[in-house]
């Protein structure tokens, strides 16, 4: 059902192939050698497609659907309609985007350089490499296996692009060492200079800027995104975080490992983000800072301290989600007898 | 008195040409034949230029003007100077945006293809449409008449663009499906993937993102605006709506007709907006709401509900306006009595 | 120290030199002809690095540092290690600013024009100008001596940029003058029209934008940030400013000399905002305010009403400082009370 001017399926899929892909178990009564065509939702799927479900609110959907072979937990394996091949999985939304990627993979044209790109000296670009038209590549620079550099971008000289990634369309990445299988979408900035300078009255004094980006494997980073370089010490993201779009981050900042920033948040300057934490759309946390692993700040709150581990704030200044709870409903109530 | 190296002014224009490409009426005493030969701020106004008046503020600054002529609201013509032409009309700041226009009409340059245009095979490029120096046009995708694609724009494999429309420069359009007389500002990103994936620790699994974004006519989008294409289902923005720079829309999200969002807004994922209605600057809206049509989101504040039709919110979470304003004073008087 | 692929070192130089070009004196004892090779962190440096201190939680740092030369504050001197030749300077941090950008200059490649840039008729380019592949300089436009315009930057027609620029990659700057020694950032949209149109359910009807942006000696504007162009009036941007990345700039805004704006602020249309004020980041200002000089904005805080010169103000709507604070520890005991 995508509409096939902008996606190529890949179908038919087998459905033990499916199974075996995402690593889940065929109901008993599925036929193993019955073939799917394609993806949809549960509303729309009919009997040569594969849905899924994952949220409580679709069970009644998931009960009328006609959908050929549905991906659900084995739970409920019991409220599926006659007919209806089952892929069980105790997480049916992993298992359906990795059905979905088979179906339509993501591959990168065969690899060629375009005539109009222009290409530095001494710069290394892997044979299997894709360069898109009018993409620049700064002298020096390297461009891993299968990475696919798209039409206009901008790679700066010296800076290094791993395997199997995905760049731009007009993307800019400069004083950067990325890592393999990174996608960094349309209009990102990464590595250039960060905020940094001495004020004066008489004129604020630039502070040159002598650290690097240095981005993981894994790594997606949102259109028109800004990652500045580090101003001696390096900026980092850690392998397998994913950054929407619109983001703000400062030089020096040391995101960890899976963590997710949602859009228009922003990380100022020299602070430090752990593991698998999470940033809602519109937060912003200041500078000099320590946010633990695993913590989670709500949408537009703003962050003035460090925030402990796996804990969760709110508002601004941000409090603990509980506290900050108990203020708008004090607030509430103290209003009413006003 | 705009700049001559950027604008041209098409003037001059006779007084009753410009009363009916306004509709306005041209007052008793005013020469029909009258020319004049620009358009100016009341206080920077001559003889020959035109000028209008449409706030209170600047009542004194009409009574001092020497404006040759001015749009007004018919009730305060008796208010006017000696020997300046009115113009009558009820809404008079749209009545002057058409005079405006048509002293600078904002016309493409004559049809070409620049010879650094890179043109993929099978896209159809309308004979009297611009294709900028470095612009990059995807195989099999459709250009309309009268359509201006500026320098270094990258529109997409199988992108529909309509008639009269204006993109970039550098914007970047994918996926996507745009109405007739569409302005496309500098460095938009139209149609990349959208924020989807499963969580997991042993690396996030990307969900492909297999819908489109959907433009109807005459809408508008600012510079470094982002929209993400749909996951499955498409991401939509009604005929008329307004879109202003550094904006994001998530996918799936829905906006209605003629709806104006503000500078800096985000719309997460899912969400849908109805018609007229208005983010100001900053404002965010969660995911998988619905917000009324009409409804009024003041600047910065935070949506995390349903907001009903016509409803104005402020506030993080937001709240009704009245509620929002009693919850600020109230604190404030508190605070005094501490 | 810094990443060799990235920056080059003009070291070593000689104290004396050192001290001279940063207005230092050399603490007795110093050796004047002494060579350093580099600067580095007080705790990463060795005897051939120049170092400074400029924050006194970092004083166990220097008292162990390795460094062979120190810019520190004349007070401090007394605690240094023995060994470490001292360059005294009142604001050591300005001082380290300027020799960091001796060490590391950031001049321009020779002068040259790409083959694939392409120039509009009648440009003028200062012979010692650098044009890099795929930008794009419109007709009649002006670059000024040693102005950089970087790969795949759009300069429009008529825009006049001074000496001593940066511009890009990929910016686009149009319907501007430019002063001398400004920077440009990557992705920078610079002269496109203001959000401005006459509301209308029948269409909202365009204004046409007939103002320029001028922009001061001596400005920054970082990465993806857009300012629009006046509407009628310019867009001004006073000398010395620094603004960060994803910044909002809205048309007509005058902002004053030396001002800080920090990253993914913004600034409605029409406010005046003083010399040296600060916005910091995600701030908000709406329009038609005047912001008086000095003023300081609290991350992420609302203005809603004109700012006296001189005051800080935090929250939403934005308060001053101290009221502020009062409130949220009258919300935060009255909880407690509940």
């Amino acid at each position: 059902m995508p509409d096939q001017r902008f996606f190529r399926c890949a179908g038919p899929l087998r459905l033990d192939e499916i199974a075996t892909l995402t690593g889940s178990e065929i109901a008993p009564g599925g036929d193993s050698a019955r073939l799917f065509h394609d993806v949809a939702p549960l509303d729309a799927a009919g009997a040569e497609h594969l849905s899924f479900l994952d949220n409580r609110k679709y069970r009644d959907a998931f009960r009328a659907s006609k959908a050929g072979a549905c991906i659900i937990h084995p739970d409920i394996k019991d409220q599926a309609p006659a007919g209806m091949a089952l892929l069980l999985n105790k997480r049916p939304y992993r298992a359906y985007a990795l059905a979905a990627q088979a179906f339509y993979p993501a591959g990168a044209p065969p690899g060629r350089v375009a005539p109009s790109a222009v290409i530095g000296e001494g710069a290394r670009i892997a044979p299997d490499a894709v360069i898109e038209a009018h993409a620049v590549i700064g002298p020096g620079a390297e461009i891993g296996p299968g990475t696919w550099i798209e039409a206009g971008s901008y790679i700066g000289p010296g800076v290094k692009i791993g395997a199997g990634c995905r760049v731009g369309p007009q993307a800019t990445v400069t004083h950067s060492l990325v890592g393999d299988h990174v996608r960094i979408y349309p209009g990102c900035r990464i590595g250039q200079d960060g905020f940094g300078f001495a004020p004066d009255p008489a004129g604020h004094v630039k502070v040159p800027q002598l650290g690097r980006v240095v981005i993981g494997d894994g790594v997606e980073i949102g259109a028109n995104t800004t990652i500045d370089r580090g101003s001696g010490p390096d900026t980092e993201i850690g392998a397998g975080t994913w950054i929407d779009n619109l983001v703000q981050i400062g030089h020096n900042v040391k995101i960890g490992k899976g963590c997710i920033i949602v859009a228009q948040a922003g990380v100022s300057g020299s602070t430090s983000i752990g593991d698998y934490a999470v940033l809602a759309g519109q937060a912003g946390v200041a500078g000099h800072l320590k946010i633990g692993a695993g913590a989670r700040i709500a949408a537009q709150s703003g962050v003035l301290r460090d925030v402990p581990a796996g804990e969760e704030q709110m508002g601004y200044p941000a409090l603990p989600l509980r506290q900050f709870m108990r203020q708008i409903a004090t607030l509430k109530k103290l209003t009413k007898k006003q």
